[in-house]
């Protein structure tokens, strides 16, 4: 049984990603937990370290999307803005969670260090604590927004804290992947076809270009498990009629 | 000297992106590009192939930036929208270009499979050409929005086919990385204090965690070589005054 949509909007805060200078892998890792969680990532951006732009990106997509979630900038350094844009967007103040605070003055240092490291324990003031299983700082969720670590090690692990019942999340999305050594434009037409029948299901279809040679895959994805086997095999079918053969898990 | 800042915004058009199927690279890819042609990646979007959303996003983008560069959904099946799209957001015709379907009619196939292909010669009226060095159909420009491939190695061959002329751009993004294993919280005080006496150039830091140590790597980003210069000395200082080695290039 179908629930309504829960919609998802990912906001990647860091200069880091859009110079080029790291790769982002956090959107992947995110995309596949919020299927199992039964939420559909529908749009992500990457946004700079600037206050005025993150504060207005949360609230144009707060306002749009079911949940937001945000990754980058909740470190202990003068770029790591993204508590006090949140608590601004939200109109609330900024205040020192208890909690936060405790495990980061578990691990001693220096005072000024401290000083630097107590940065990370800033929340804007209701906010609730996403868990992180690494020992480090956790992460907040205030209202639909989830704060977290950029770290793919610290963002995992945040990720792995949330739960269904903590987002809504109704049936988990499901895909296939059926590939074969044809191009797509051999099967563009009948995919169309396929697609008007199947209007719950969404159909993909992804050139590849390999020594092995050139082909498609093609990926069906919806929450139905006999729409999409149905699906499938007409798939199959399809392939085999022209003439190539069937990769299920694709190629 | 510096010019104006010439801005971009990226738009990756994909449901394979934001499913999980796929791990973009294009946008890494695009960053360094724009670096060395003098244009500065300021936004990225991974939005659905929906048409509604695509158009909507296209006009908010492009009115905002000074480029706009999409990749994906200019194949041949039925969820290759976006030439369609464009045309639509630029209130023009959807025409077939003579120099694409040329390029694809050199390559001979079945008349139904030839269909589906000279569907990738649809550009909206008015558009001109970005060469595709792999030898199969183009991209186009519209405006200030620069229509790519998806597949990477068809978007990297687009890209490669750019000018800083023809983008406008001005000095090149240059970037210094000292990297050390010292805690972010250690310089977390005087990197701040080093931002506010350089505006002009990005400092970022990104805490890193290995099996040999944990420690950060200090990127500084800007156009004026001797800036850097001055700056990376100060960085190593700093580091050096806290008891650890400054790697250049990072750690």
């Amino acid at each position: 049984m179908a629930g309504k949509t829960v919609t998802a909007c990912m906001l990647i805060i860091g200069n880091e990603i859009l110079s080029g200078r790291t790769q982002d892998t956090n959107l992947n890792f995110l995309a596949k937990a919020l299927n199992e969680l039964g939420v559909r990532l529908t749009e992500a951006r990457v946004i700079p370290d600037i206050e005025a732009t993150i504060v207005e990106t949360v609230n144009e997509t707060r306002a749009k999307f079911d949940h937001v979630f945000t990754t980058g900038g909740i470190g202990p350094t003068h770029d790591d803005i993204t508590a006090v844009c949140i608590a601004k967007a939200f109109g609330v103040d900024v205040v020192f969670h208890p909690d936060i605070a405790a495990r980061i003055r578990g691990r001693e240092t220096a005072p000024e260090i401290m000083e630097s490291r107590l940065l990370m324990a800033r929340v804007p003031q209701g906010a609730t604590l996403i868990d992180n299983t690494t020992g480090g700082p956790q992460g907040f969720q205030m209202g639909n927004v989830f704060v977290m670590a950029g770290v793919p090690m610290v963002m995992q692990a945040m990720v792995g804290a949330l739960t269904k019942e903590r987002l809504g999340g109704t049936d988990p999305m499901r895909s296939r992947t059926i590939g074969a050594y044809l191009g797509e434009s051999e099967v563009a037409k009948q995919l169309g076809e396929l697609q008007a029948k199947h209007p719950a299901v969404d159909i993909g279809s992804y050139p590849f270009y390999r020594k092995a040679g050139y082909g498609t895959n093609l990926v069906i994805r919806g929450t139905d498990e006999a729409e999409l086997e149905v699906l499938a095999k007409a798939l199959r079918a399809l392939i085999t009629a022209m003439g190539a053969e069937a990769h299920d898990d694709g190629v």
